[in-house]
């Protein structure tokens, strides 16, 4: 499963003021873990950082390391917004993933992480 | 008529947050009642999971039983809501249809399910 | 002038939810009072139906009847609006006219009808 | 300067409802003040009549005489607000007007007149 | 690095007026400190006038002065925000750059400014 | 039938250079001779001018002439090629109609005139 | 299997014309005959018409009763050109089917019928 | 009207190969003679230079120039097409001209200008 | 390396017509060999089959193959080629291979098989 | 100016075939030596190689290296023509340049080198 410490944090280089980042990763690709066959779609995450900001080339290679990992869009969603909000603390962090179709139905699963919050009970 | 028994669940990955799921059908068909003639259009069902999530397949399954069903654009939209809720007994739930053009008329319809709710009278 | 007596009415299917049914005519025409020419656009009525629902191919033929009267943008969207407010009693209702350029203009004309309400003081 | 007195109203047709009517100019055509060179953009304007509405006709009129007028965005915008919630003291007006690019640079500038007015301090 | 005394300011034409004014810059290219490959995007502000407006030319000229600097894209969003809001003091003025792909990941940074304000703590 | 009297034609200025005219009308409608309801499309005409072009405006109300005949796609376009080959003796001609859809169709009729030519027997 | 003889023709109204007549029913639908899913997908006819046209409306009943009939796309093609060529002996015909992804692949398949010819040998 | 004398030539830098030049100006304006109104398109000036080049800020001046001339869409063309032909005598030349509607119809103007020729007999 | 033993074919329905049969594949994804980085395009293939075509499950399980192979756009274009022209021996073969973006270039390569031939020397 | 010793080859990996490779740099960018602005772009290569190919980064690398240069849309074009032709004798190639607008304009550039040829005159 893609290792959250592949993920680098550098400061963030205006701490005093509330301000979105968004990242959008257009080429995310993992497997069906019941059919085997490849799922394609794009995650997003937007966040207002707080003390550190996630470094892009390791948010790639976060996202890479999915690619032959058999997991639900659901679960991926969550994961995502688990293993970045665990990480940087943010003020806010929204993750979206927005699935390519199969069989004629496309799919998007929107999750949302909060300060103070330990990540869902599960 | 379609039966809602064709809809599998599987248990909510992240029952501890709320979270969005959406999935849109863009391939959805049935029959007219009065007309006899074939409708098309696309269903999206976007809820909040509490503990189950619906089955794709499944979904895709049971919208696929109402290609010979003669229903109403409103009928329809509101006995997916209702099937739908009734089974998942999601946080929330809305069930959006947009009608390909009939004789340069399209249309949307938009019904919402609630929890604690049995459903509609009628 | 379209006469609101082609509009045929049927029950609501589900009354006991407030739903949303919109549809859109894409081919309106009616004619400009002052030159004479063909106006063209689309009639978007957006409603939430209380204990009837407006039947499809009527509200097709009332809007073919505007085709050759002489109607400003203005009026033809108050019309519509007091027509089918005052005939469906819905418990909301919107009406948007959306026309084609003329001289490099073009128009959008939006109205709003209420319950409990006896149509605009004229 | 595009005289304001070459917009004709017409009486509102139902007064008894707040309505929005929007009218887009898309050929709105003026010189750079500076460079000399033509601005090339669109009007819109949007307000809920009160007694009167502006006739099509004469506003596009007005709006063709700034064709070789020399006028700053900020300015052309905000003299359009005056002079149309000056004539119709409408219940609500707002104009926007969106610029083509010079040099990859396109401007958007949004305008508000709000009845009991008398018009900006200048 | 970009130097704000490139900017230059003229006086707000609608003092007494609260309008939006927004300039989006399709052009922005900056170089990408880890790198060194050109990085390219759109810059847009979007700002409430007090006493003074930015002119447009010299706008365009402070931005093409990024374009042999190495800069993050965090950074160079606050640092324009900064710029603008300390010489304009806006009644509001928010930044937003929109980045262009690299390896399949687009980016959008948002940042306001707010009267008042110092700027952020750095 | 629309008359085509009603066309208007002007000397070609620039009768010794071979050069192509197109009018593309955007809001052709006329009626269905079957079901009585109204069909709508786009006519485009194409046309190597010899001694006469067709007037613009002349053009425009022989189209708006067809607003009220029981007319089939194919009859349409024959009459239209008919009518401004016989009367401009152009050097090349071609009429394409098309037609939105009427029940998931839609259709494109394309039919060209030749110099030299007394029109199709029929 | 969809019969031809639901077919109906008109006399070609220009028989003295080579002209081309072009029918897309966007809303074609039957059944994979392996996985006994529902395909979709729009088949375009394009012909050059001799003695007879073929009528819409049975054109588009033929083609809604492939609606519960497993056929493979290469099938579909040729025998929808096979029909139509055998019924109405145009002077050229061209099939396009273009069908909707199934797992992230979609396909386009092009078949012509030409005069004098029986049809394929099989 | 517009005076060619206002385009200025550069020398090809690259006489030895045939190549090709395409400008376009998407801001084009005139008045229309029978009416007064302006017109709006934008021209395309497609050409294979041989000794000379038009300089791009000159050609720009050169359309300005047409801003407040009363012009049919069909002179213009050819007028643009003599001028440029006469002026640079390229080995080839195509003038696009494409105008945005008025009263729902637009238009397109294609003329070639080829070497050896004086241009057209008028 | 993906095999082309995992392609299946089946009998040409129509052997005794010449038609076109073109399957895109949206999904394709390889690895960059020199980077180690994913590669994203779409495959379109497009023939004229003989005696067979190719089934399209074991296609899309073919492209599947790629998923985790080092090439080149250029190899990998011409093997699908060599393997599909080997196979099939169809009448006509081409494989055009789309590549998304990579640090803001685009790539298409489009390769040809012909009938009689071994394949390209290499 | 930029130097195509930059740019590095490969062999080609089917040189028994004629197939086309394409690629294309959407970010390109160089000054205008008149103005000394920017100027943006897409610089296309379109070729046949004979023995060898051009590597993708280095072809990225020569683009980049234009960044700082003040030089004209025909001298650009012209001089990635000429460079790439002469380092890979191509059997065929096709620069195209298509230059965002300046003042309304936008510019299309398309020059051809062929084998056996030494590069244009000058």
């Amino acid at each position: 499963m893609a290792n959250p410490r592949i993920l680098e944090l550098f400061p963030n280089p205006a701490p005093g003021r509330d301000y979105v980042i968004e990242h959008t990763h257009h080429e995310f690709t993992s497997i069906c873990p019941i059919t085997g066959h490849p799922d394609f779609g794009s995650i997003t995450i937007r966040y207002v950082p707080d003390r550190s900001c996630v470094e892009l080339k390791s948010l790639k290679l976060y996202f890479h390391a999915f690619r032959n990992e058999g997991i639900f869009f659901e679960a991926v969603t969550n994961k995502i917004c688990d293993d970045l909000g665990s990480l940087m603390r943010p003020r806010s962090l929204t993750v979206v993933s927005d699935w390519k179709g199969r069989g004629g139905v496309t799919s998007v699963i929107t999750a949302a992480w909060k300060p103070g919050r330990r990540g869902p009970r599960r």
